[in-house]
Protein backbone atom coordinates (compact mmCIF):
# COMPACT_ATOMS: atom_id res chain seq x y z
CA UNK A 1 0.00 0.00 0.00
CA UNK A 2 1.75 3.58 -1.52
CA UNK A 3 0.52 6.05 2.08
CA UNK A 4 0.09 9.83 0.58
CA UNK A 5 -0.30 12.50 2.38
CA UNK A 6 -0.41 16.58 1.18
CA UNK A 7 -0.12 19.59 2.54
CA UNK A 8 -2.12 21.97 0.23
CA UNK A 9 -2.91 25.89 -0.27
CA UNK A 10 -4.24 26.88 -3.46
CA UNK A 11 -6.04 23.47 -4.23
CA UNK A 12 -7.74 24.00 -0.99
CA UNK A 13 -7.26 19.95 -0.50
CA UNK A 14 -8.88 18.69 -3.30
CA UNK A 15 -6.13 16.79 -4.20
CA UNK A 16 -6.42 14.13 -0.88
CA UNK A 17 -9.64 14.37 -1.96
CA UNK A 18 -9.24 13.60 -5.15
CA UNK A 19 -6.91 10.43 -4.23
CA UNK A 20 -8.71 9.35 -1.28
CA UNK A 21 -12.36 8.79 -3.24
CA UNK A 22 -10.26 7.16 -5.76
CA UNK A 23 -8.58 4.92 -3.41
CA UNK A 24 -11.35 4.17 -1.72
CA UNK A 25 -13.83 3.41 -4.88
CA UNK A 26 -16.21 5.86 -4.52
CA UNK A 27 -18.52 6.60 -7.22
CA UNK A 28 -20.89 9.68 -7.79
CA UNK A 29 -20.43 13.13 -6.65
CA UNK A 30 -18.99 11.89 -3.78
CA UNK A 31 -15.91 10.06 -5.49
CA UNK A 32 -12.94 11.64 -8.01
CA UNK A 33 -13.87 14.26 -9.99
CA UNK A 34 -11.13 13.80 -12.64
CA UNK A 35 -10.12 10.82 -14.30
CA UNK A 36 -6.93 10.95 -14.14
CA UNK A 37 -6.25 8.05 -11.56
CA UNK A 38 -8.29 5.59 -13.44
CA UNK A 39 -6.37 2.69 -14.37
CA UNK A 40 -3.39 2.78 -11.74
CA UNK A 41 -2.73 -0.46 -10.41
CA UNK A 42 -1.67 0.62 -6.62
CA UNK A 43 -3.38 -0.06 -3.47
CA UNK A 44 -3.15 3.68 -2.03
CA UNK A 45 -4.41 4.89 0.78
CA UNK A 46 -4.51 9.12 1.88
CA UNK A 47 -3.17 9.51 5.28
CA UNK A 48 -3.57 13.20 5.48
CA UNK A 49 -4.64 16.04 3.64
CA UNK A 50 -3.83 19.29 4.64
CA UNK A 51 -4.71 22.79 3.79
CA UNK A 52 -2.57 25.31 4.66
CA UNK A 53 -3.27 28.85 3.49
CA UNK A 54 -1.83 30.43 6.37
CA UNK A 55 2.22 30.60 7.77
CA UNK A 56 0.59 29.46 11.09
CA UNK A 57 -0.23 26.31 10.02
CA UNK A 58 3.58 25.78 7.95
CA UNK A 59 5.04 26.72 11.15
CA UNK A 60 2.66 24.85 13.60
CA UNK A 61 1.54 22.07 11.89
CA UNK A 62 4.52 21.05 9.33
CA UNK A 63 6.54 22.63 12.22
CA UNK A 64 8.65 23.86 9.27
CA UNK A 65 10.61 27.77 8.49
CA UNK A 66 9.63 28.96 4.84
CA UNK A 67 10.78 32.32 3.87
CA UNK A 68 9.60 35.25 4.71
CA UNK A 69 6.09 36.13 2.33
CA UNK A 70 5.46 39.07 0.21
CA UNK A 71 2.79 39.78 2.43
CA UNK A 72 0.10 38.47 4.42
CA UNK A 73 -4.05 38.30 3.97
CA UNK A 74 -5.43 37.79 7.32
CA UNK A 75 -2.14 35.49 7.91
CA UNK A 76 -2.73 34.25 4.51
CA UNK A 77 0.93 33.77 2.79
CA UNK A 78 1.84 35.53 -0.68
CA UNK A 79 4.67 34.73 -2.13
CA UNK A 80 6.22 35.02 -5.72
CA UNK A 81 6.07 31.92 -7.98
CA UNK A 82 9.91 31.43 -7.12
CA UNK A 83 9.19 31.38 -3.59
CA UNK A 84 6.20 29.34 -4.17
CA UNK A 85 8.28 26.73 -5.74
CA UNK A 86 10.36 26.72 -2.82
CA UNK A 87 7.77 26.40 -0.09
CA UNK A 88 5.94 23.55 -2.36
CA UNK A 89 8.93 21.46 -1.71
CA UNK A 90 9.40 22.44 1.93
CA UNK A 91 5.39 21.57 2.27
CA UNK A 92 5.99 17.94 0.48
CA UNK A 93 8.60 16.85 2.21
CA UNK A 94 7.29 18.03 5.33
CA UNK A 95 4.13 16.50 5.40
CA UNK A 96 5.28 13.12 4.04
CA UNK A 97 7.65 12.76 6.67
CA UNK A 98 5.65 14.32 9.41
CA UNK A 99 2.85 11.29 8.33
CA UNK A 100 5.46 8.62 7.74
CA UNK A 101 4.03 8.28 3.91
CA UNK A 102 5.61 7.25 0.82
CA UNK A 103 4.72 9.83 -0.97
CA UNK A 104 4.05 14.05 -0.26
CA UNK A 105 2.50 16.62 -2.27
CA UNK A 106 2.90 20.59 -1.69
CA UNK A 107 0.86 23.38 -3.49
CA UNK A 108 0.99 27.11 -2.99
CA UNK A 109 0.23 30.00 -5.17
CA UNK A 110 0.24 33.47 -4.37
CA UNK A 111 1.45 35.93 -7.41
CA UNK A 112 2.40 33.39 -10.30
CA UNK A 113 1.35 30.06 -12.03
CA UNK A 114 2.26 28.80 -8.23
CA UNK A 115 4.45 25.64 -7.13
CA UNK A 116 3.71 22.29 -7.32
CA UNK A 117 6.27 19.65 -5.34
CA UNK A 118 5.99 15.46 -5.49
CA UNK A 119 8.30 14.32 -2.92
CA UNK A 120 9.11 10.53 -2.77
CA UNK A 121 11.83 9.28 -0.36
CA UNK A 122 14.31 9.88 -3.46
CA UNK A 123 13.39 12.76 -5.17
CA UNK A 124 11.07 15.70 -5.47
CA UNK A 125 9.28 16.67 -8.93
CA UNK A 126 8.96 20.37 -8.77
CA UNK A 127 6.37 22.26 -11.60
CA UNK A 128 3.77 25.12 -11.66
CA UNK A 129 -0.11 25.16 -12.24
CA UNK A 130 0.95 26.83 -15.91
CA UNK A 131 -1.59 29.33 -15.24
CA UNK A 132 -0.80 33.04 -13.69
CA UNK A 133 -3.08 34.15 -11.36
CA UNK A 134 -2.79 36.96 -8.49
CA UNK A 135 -4.16 35.67 -5.14
CA UNK A 136 -4.29 39.45 -3.95
CA UNK A 137 -6.73 40.61 -6.81
CA UNK A 138 -9.32 38.34 -5.39
CA UNK A 139 -10.40 37.17 -8.41
CA UNK A 140 -12.36 34.00 -8.22
CA UNK A 141 -12.97 32.89 -12.13
CA UNK A 142 -8.87 33.45 -12.59
CA UNK A 143 -8.49 31.69 -9.10
CA UNK A 144 -10.18 28.96 -10.12
CA UNK A 145 -8.71 28.16 -12.79
CA UNK A 146 -5.14 28.16 -11.74
CA UNK A 147 -6.66 25.94 -9.01
CA UNK A 148 -7.80 23.46 -11.41
CA UNK A 149 -4.94 23.57 -13.79
CA UNK A 150 -2.80 22.88 -10.41
CA UNK A 151 -5.61 20.03 -9.36
CA UNK A 152 -4.71 18.43 -12.73
CA UNK A 153 -0.88 18.60 -13.14
CA UNK A 154 -0.38 17.72 -9.68
CA UNK A 155 -2.47 14.30 -10.08
CA UNK A 156 -0.60 14.09 -13.31
CA UNK A 157 2.59 13.92 -11.77
CA UNK A 158 1.39 12.07 -9.04
CA UNK A 159 0.66 9.47 -11.64
CA UNK A 160 3.56 8.94 -13.03
CA UNK A 161 5.93 9.07 -10.39
CA UNK A 162 4.35 6.55 -8.38
CA UNK A 163 4.12 4.42 -12.21
CA UNK A 164 8.32 5.97 -12.09
CA UNK A 165 7.36 6.84 -15.72
CA UNK A 166 10.34 9.34 -16.22
CA UNK A 167 9.60 9.75 -20.15
CA UNK A 168 6.80 11.13 -19.63
CA UNK A 169 7.62 13.48 -16.48
CA UNK A 170 10.18 15.04 -19.21
CA UNK A 171 7.44 15.25 -21.09
CA UNK A 172 6.19 18.65 -19.50
CA UNK A 173 7.35 22.06 -20.09
CA UNK A 174 7.80 23.31 -16.66
CA UNK A 175 9.16 20.29 -14.74
CA UNK A 176 12.60 19.54 -12.80
CA UNK A 177 13.73 16.90 -10.36
CA UNK A 178 15.01 17.57 -6.91
CA UNK A 179 17.55 14.59 -5.49
CA UNK A 180 16.92 14.39 -1.62
CA UNK B 1 -10.48 38.48 13.59
CA UNK B 2 -11.53 35.12 14.63
CA UNK B 3 -9.46 32.54 14.00
CA UNK B 4 -11.18 29.27 12.56
CA UNK B 5 -9.02 25.91 12.32
CA UNK B 6 -10.75 22.33 11.61
CA UNK B 7 -9.99 18.28 11.86
CA UNK B 8 -12.51 17.01 9.13
CA UNK B 9 -12.81 13.55 8.50
CA UNK B 10 -15.82 12.50 6.86
CA UNK B 11 -17.06 16.43 5.90
CA UNK B 12 -13.29 15.71 3.82
CA UNK B 13 -12.71 19.20 4.40
CA UNK B 14 -15.19 21.14 2.91
CA UNK B 15 -15.96 22.76 6.15
CA UNK B 16 -12.64 24.48 6.10
CA UNK B 17 -12.94 25.14 2.61
CA UNK B 18 -16.71 26.97 3.55
CA UNK B 19 -15.22 29.13 5.38
CA UNK B 20 -12.31 30.35 3.92
CA UNK B 21 -13.91 31.13 0.36
CA UNK B 22 -16.66 33.81 2.72
CA UNK B 23 -14.43 34.60 4.64
CA UNK B 24 -11.84 35.65 1.52
CA UNK B 25 -15.07 36.65 -0.42
CA UNK B 26 -14.90 34.31 -2.88
CA UNK B 27 -17.92 34.14 -5.33
CA UNK B 28 -18.90 31.69 -8.39
CA UNK B 29 -17.57 28.17 -8.07
CA UNK B 30 -14.30 29.37 -5.90
CA UNK B 31 -16.76 30.24 -3.45
CA UNK B 32 -18.89 29.06 -0.71
CA UNK B 33 -21.25 26.44 -1.51
CA UNK B 34 -23.81 26.48 0.98
CA UNK B 35 -25.52 29.92 1.53
CA UNK B 36 -25.10 29.25 5.83
CA UNK B 37 -22.77 31.79 6.39
CA UNK B 38 -24.37 34.70 4.76
CA UNK B 39 -24.48 37.74 6.68
CA UNK B 40 -21.97 36.81 9.12
CA UNK B 41 -20.60 40.29 10.51
CA UNK B 42 -17.70 38.80 11.56
CA UNK B 43 -14.16 38.89 10.52
CA UNK B 44 -12.70 35.54 9.82
CA UNK B 45 -9.68 33.42 8.91
CA UNK B 46 -9.37 29.71 8.19
CA UNK B 47 -5.60 29.20 9.53
CA UNK B 48 -6.05 25.37 8.80
CA UNK B 49 -8.46 22.59 7.81
CA UNK B 50 -7.38 19.45 8.48
CA UNK B 51 -8.61 16.15 6.57
CA UNK B 52 -7.45 13.47 8.90
CA UNK B 53 -9.38 10.20 7.47
CA UNK B 54 -6.87 7.89 9.62
CA UNK B 55 -5.94 7.11 13.40
CA UNK B 56 -2.28 8.02 12.47
CA UNK B 57 -3.22 11.14 10.85
CA UNK B 58 -4.54 11.86 14.85
CA UNK B 59 -1.81 10.73 16.41
CA UNK B 60 1.06 12.25 14.25
CA UNK B 61 -0.98 15.67 13.01
CA UNK B 62 -2.94 16.15 16.16
CA UNK B 63 -1.11 14.35 19.00
CA UNK B 64 -3.95 12.44 20.54
CA UNK B 65 -4.85 9.09 21.72
CA UNK B 66 -7.96 8.57 20.57
CA UNK B 67 -10.12 5.50 21.56
CA UNK B 68 -9.06 2.07 19.59
CA UNK B 69 -11.48 1.99 16.45
CA UNK B 70 -13.55 -0.88 15.55
CA UNK B 71 -12.13 -1.22 12.34
CA UNK B 72 -9.29 0.14 10.47
CA UNK B 73 -9.89 0.46 6.64
CA UNK B 74 -6.80 0.97 5.02
CA UNK B 75 -5.61 3.03 8.32
CA UNK B 76 -9.20 4.80 8.13
CA UNK B 77 -10.59 4.71 11.36
CA UNK B 78 -13.93 2.99 12.31
CA UNK B 79 -16.24 4.39 15.22
CA UNK B 80 -19.89 4.00 16.13
CA UNK B 81 -21.61 6.77 16.40
CA UNK B 82 -20.54 7.21 20.83
CA UNK B 83 -17.00 7.05 20.41
CA UNK B 84 -16.93 9.71 16.84
CA UNK B 85 -19.12 12.32 18.89
CA UNK B 86 -16.24 11.56 21.76
CA UNK B 87 -13.57 11.55 19.13
CA UNK B 88 -14.85 15.03 17.28
CA UNK B 89 -14.43 16.79 20.15
CA UNK B 90 -10.83 15.29 20.63
CA UNK B 91 -10.27 16.96 17.29
CA UNK B 92 -12.11 19.88 17.44
CA UNK B 93 -9.94 20.55 20.56
CA UNK B 94 -6.66 19.65 19.85
CA UNK B 95 -7.07 21.35 16.20
CA UNK B 96 -7.92 24.46 18.16
CA UNK B 97 -5.00 24.31 20.68
CA UNK B 98 -2.41 23.35 18.08
CA UNK B 99 -3.06 26.13 15.49
CA UNK B 100 -3.57 28.70 18.45
CA UNK B 101 -7.26 29.43 17.00
CA UNK B 102 -10.73 31.41 18.79
CA UNK B 103 -12.71 27.93 17.08
CA UNK B 104 -11.78 24.48 16.63
CA UNK B 105 -14.04 21.66 14.36
CA UNK B 106 -14.32 18.48 14.84
CA UNK B 107 -16.29 15.61 12.76
CA UNK B 108 -15.55 12.03 11.91
CA UNK B 109 -18.08 9.15 11.28
CA UNK B 110 -17.76 5.64 10.76
CA UNK B 111 -20.86 3.72 11.34
CA UNK B 112 -24.09 5.92 12.56
CA UNK B 113 -24.93 9.33 12.25
CA UNK B 114 -21.25 10.43 13.02
CA UNK B 115 -19.85 13.16 15.29
CA UNK B 116 -19.33 16.83 14.54
CA UNK B 117 -17.86 19.14 17.56
CA UNK B 118 -17.46 22.83 17.44
CA UNK B 119 -14.86 24.09 20.78
CA UNK B 120 -14.34 27.59 21.85
CA UNK B 121 -11.99 28.00 24.94
CA UNK B 122 -14.83 28.33 27.53
CA UNK B 123 -17.08 24.94 25.53
CA UNK B 124 -18.12 22.82 23.05
CA UNK B 125 -21.38 22.08 21.17
CA UNK B 126 -21.78 18.50 20.49
CA UNK B 127 -24.01 16.76 17.77
CA UNK B 128 -24.78 14.45 14.98
CA UNK B 129 -24.86 14.85 10.73
CA UNK B 130 -28.59 13.69 11.72
CA UNK B 131 -28.21 11.32 8.76
CA UNK B 132 -27.22 7.65 9.26
CA UNK B 133 -24.54 6.15 6.88
CA UNK B 134 -22.16 2.99 7.20
CA UNK B 135 -18.53 3.40 5.68
CA UNK B 136 -17.93 -0.17 5.87
CA UNK B 137 -20.74 -0.47 3.26
CA UNK B 138 -18.82 2.00 0.75
CA UNK B 139 -22.18 3.35 -0.46
CA UNK B 140 -21.57 6.16 -2.01
CA UNK B 141 -24.73 8.08 -2.21
CA UNK B 142 -25.73 7.16 1.45
CA UNK B 143 -22.11 8.91 2.47
CA UNK B 144 -22.22 11.52 0.38
CA UNK B 145 -26.14 12.34 1.83
CA UNK B 146 -24.26 11.92 5.27
CA UNK B 147 -21.62 14.24 4.38
CA UNK B 148 -23.76 16.88 3.44
CA UNK B 149 -26.12 17.04 6.15
CA UNK B 150 -22.54 17.37 8.63
CA UNK B 151 -21.30 19.77 6.46
CA UNK B 152 -24.54 22.12 7.07
CA UNK B 153 -25.24 21.10 10.35
CA UNK B 154 -21.29 21.61 11.26
CA UNK B 155 -21.70 25.42 9.53
CA UNK B 156 -24.77 26.19 11.00
CA UNK B 157 -23.89 25.56 14.64
CA UNK B 158 -20.49 27.29 13.70
CA UNK B 159 -22.64 30.03 13.19
CA UNK B 160 -24.53 30.00 16.36
CA UNK B 161 -21.57 29.91 18.27
CA UNK B 162 -19.70 32.86 17.01
CA UNK B 163 -23.12 34.91 17.36
CA UNK B 164 -23.63 33.46 21.16
CA UNK B 165 -27.42 32.14 19.63
CA UNK B 166 -28.25 30.04 22.86
CA UNK B 167 -31.68 30.01 21.64
CA UNK B 168 -30.80 28.56 18.06
CA UNK B 169 -28.05 26.01 19.42
CA UNK B 170 -31.04 24.65 22.20
CA UNK B 171 -33.11 24.30 19.08
CA UNK B 172 -31.27 21.10 17.33
CA UNK B 173 -32.72 17.85 18.63
CA UNK B 174 -29.29 16.39 19.48
CA UNK B 175 -26.65 19.07 20.44
CA UNK B 176 -25.61 18.80 24.09
CA UNK B 177 -22.95 21.36 25.45
CA UNK B 178 -19.92 20.23 27.49
CA UNK B 179 -17.96 22.79 29.60
CA UNK B 180 -14.33 23.18 29.39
Amino acid sequence: MIKVATAECFTHGHIAREIHGFSQGYDGEFGPNYNLLNGIPYDLSVVCGIFAPTLSALQKVLKVDPPEPLKLIRGIKVYDEENDKKVAVIMAKAVKDLLGANIGIGTTAGIGRGGIAVSTDEYTVVASSGFYADITTHDSSRLLKRQECGIKKALSIFVDVINDDWDKLMEYDDVYVLDK
